[in-house]
């Protein structure tokens, strides 16, 4: 046979030369062995880690432990040597300095795993939601809209910056970009989305949404990936259901194929991993109330950093309990007080609660968020207006509640934030190949 | 039966109410039978256009024209009413009309089929990569690289653009930017997609990518989504085969799974499209070089607009005669001189062209353009110099051949151009959910 890939490692040991050779394609390397008859063994036994090759060869029964196979090689070439600068040599390296180079660290071990496991939970992604008809749909990256308040966003122009024209009075001449007025990067499809939906029947999105927050932690980008199914003639309880066959469908996915990249990360990233994914795949997802959560949380007798009460947010300390001891396996919570939450999430007949579901894991808290929305028109204008936002604003959006109005529901999930569940990895700048975060915009 | 969705047309009929109903989903609407016994009836008599109703009834042979089966209601429940303004009465609306109602036209014949293939053909993208291996990379969106050339960008920023930081000589303080230095939005992810190739052999993106060209043509938008395949180990040829198994996919998705909304498109819109896409798929596709190409165009006697010589563009009258008349099927047009292309592609050993390739098809011309890319780190420094650009602007991507340097290629596929080809629309603003061009950025 005739592989091709980078040699992870060269080992030159008595009279045979062993390459470990990879080629990203999975996570195994194949053990390569070279025999002093091969004309170019000297040139080879010298060869640098990193460099590609191509074998020629015949696979025989490894007598090498934690192998099934070797490949005897009866012919290597040389296509592509590396400089003895790769800094890819064999030890260990930290995933700081892994990320000053994140052009080459696709080729370790760890984030060839990652990417092929990110690879693969973006097609389960499209498979669940294809297989159940639903339509994909491109929302907008640069949006004209900076009014949903879901966090700050980066300006995009094409205006000198060093000189922008202005108006009579001052200002900048805003008229005078690219689209005639002021534009930004998407927070969230969800909008569009709801106005697909409602024609569509059954949509969803995928794509890249921005956050301009100056925030240095392991859990925030400014550039993440997100998927935001919307469903017309669902309620809350059918926006869960469908919530609960997602997660379990990505988590099916990752534990069947991507086994190899599992393993490892349950090895040497996060103890534990797999049998985690194993209990949310194979648990009977509970449904509490906020209400009922807040009740449970002040009876747990347990202290919390932030105290618990009726109407405040619940804290990550609070989510983990509740899923990981209160629980023990993923809830729903539901119906959480209408001032925490947004605008379009359906008013409650109980007139202080909405119609909004966070689903809880152990380990890591929220995964997905959803709701309900409002799909009464004259409900909607008065939440805008009592949110202080102008309902003017919302035109288009207000027509979808105007003409054939219908009731529907969905959620997002951060894409990173999955892929960091699955895999273990700690920090986001980890699982994203090419990171965007404050200061950093590099490669 | 129970089915949702929306009244397209309501039909008054003797003794009988004709309610047209569609979810979405699929092309066809249902025929709803309303007769007088129902305890609504007189206000069904008055369903507006566009209005949600919820229908229980029995499904029976239809004797009406061009469908199978109606519903015969025993149950009708009007959920949300239309406004009698209603924009999407029955009757034809103009295509640049609809597009000022883009929150709404998902709710025609026409763009209902539109975003239902666009959905069928990204998906049809994913599997036919998935099911070769390929690793699908999200390449970054924001971009600290403004050096491709390949078109105008957008800049990307937080600074307040009224009164940016300064520096001491008064130019604008990029470093107090939000990624301390000018950032912009991607125009191609095809750098960084080859970085992830040079380490996991076979990749492909799929994202949105941006030109800020002040252009409005039917072709030009800000904001399109496009495919970047990149595979290690393949030459100029592998790459065309690959391109050639990848559109045929394509076009024998859309004929097998969107056949309904194929067939529409085929007689409201574009006489003779399932024809085209059937050729295409049953062609073996023709390859010819750029010389052959020049010589055939020279010799065809046929008058053009722009003159044909070696070293000079093809232009899209060209190119669609060299497909439609020289060869009568899709052509790739391989090796163009190095003069006309980008720094990246891999000088032939001629001196004279590179090893780029463009797939024509009939009646538009170019739709893939790709190349092998230039493995040789002193070849690839050379030809970065010749251009004009920095070497030092491309460290990390130098590194790539520097460290383990294969042969590779890749092609990219602009997704709307794909989606126009399929359905025969003629304007990128309606294969776009909600199009962004110059001074429109609405919704």
């Amino acid at each position: 046979m005739r592989v091709k890939g980078w040699a992870r490692t060269v080992r030159d040991s008595k009279q045979v030369v062993f390459i470990e050779l990879n080629d990203g394609s999975c996570f195994a390397s194949l053990q390569v062995v070279v025999n002093p008859e091969l004309a170019n063994y000297e040139q080879l036994r010298k060869l640098t880690t990193g460099s590609a090759v191509e074998v020629v060869g015949e696979v025989i029964a490894s007598p090498a432990a934690g192998q099934r196979v070797e490949l005897k090689a009866t012919e290597v070439t040389v296509i592509g040597l590396a400089d003895s600068t790769f800094p890819l040599q064999k030890k260990r390296h930290s995933f700081e300095f892994l990320r000053e180079i994140a052009h080459l660290r696709a080729r370790t071990n760890t984030f060839g795993a990652v990417f092929r496991v990110r690879s693969a939970l973006a097609q389960a992604v499209h498979e669940f939601f294809q297989q159940r008809g639903f339509v994909y749909v491109h929302t907008p990256i640069i949006t004209g809209s900076d009014a949903e308040g879901a966090g700050e966003m980066f300006r995009v122009t094409t205006l000198d910056v060093n000189k922008p024209p202005r108006t009579p009075e001052g200002a900048v001449d805003w008229h005078e970009d690219f689209f005639a007025h002021s534009s930004f990067l998407t927070v969230s499809g969800q909008l569009n989305g709801e106005a697909f939906a409602l024609g569509l029947s059954d949509i969803y999105t995928f794509g890249p949404t921005f956050r301009a927050e100056n925030s240095n932690t392991s859990r925030h980008a400014a550039e993440f990936w997100m998927i935001e199914p919307e469903m017309a003639w669902y309620d809350l309880d059918d926006d869960a259901t469908l919530a609960e066959a997602f997660v379990k469908h990505l988590m099916r996915t990752a534990l069947e194929r991507c086994a190899d990249d599992l393993a490892f990360f349950n090895k040497q990233i996060d103890p534990g991993l797999v049998a985690r994914l194993q209990h949310v795949l194979e648990s009977s997802f509970e449904r509490m109330t906020y209400t009922e959560a807040v009740r449970r949380l002040e009876s747990s007798g347990q202290k919390f950093e932030f105290p618990v009460h009726w109407g405040a947010n619940l804290q990550a300390e609070h989510e983990r309990y509740l899923t990981e001891t209160v629980v023990g396996r993923p809830v729903f919570v539901t119906d959480y007080p209408t001032e925490i939450k947004a605008f379009y999430m359906r008013r409650n007949d109980d007139g202080k609660t909405v119609a909004a579901m966070d689903l809880l894991v152990p380990k890591i808290g929220e995964l997905i968020g959803g709701s309900q929305r409002e799909e009464r028109l004259d409900v909607l204008t008065h939440a805008i207006r009592s949110m202080g936002l102008n309902p003017e604003h919302y035109g288009w959006y207000l027509d979808t509640r105007r003409f054939g109005t219908a009731p529907h529901a969905g959620f997002g999930l951060g894409f990173e934030r999955l892929v960091m569940y699955v895999t273990g990895m700690e920090n986001i700048r980890d699982v994203i190949p090419f990171p965007r975060t404050p200061r950093n915009c590099e490669f």
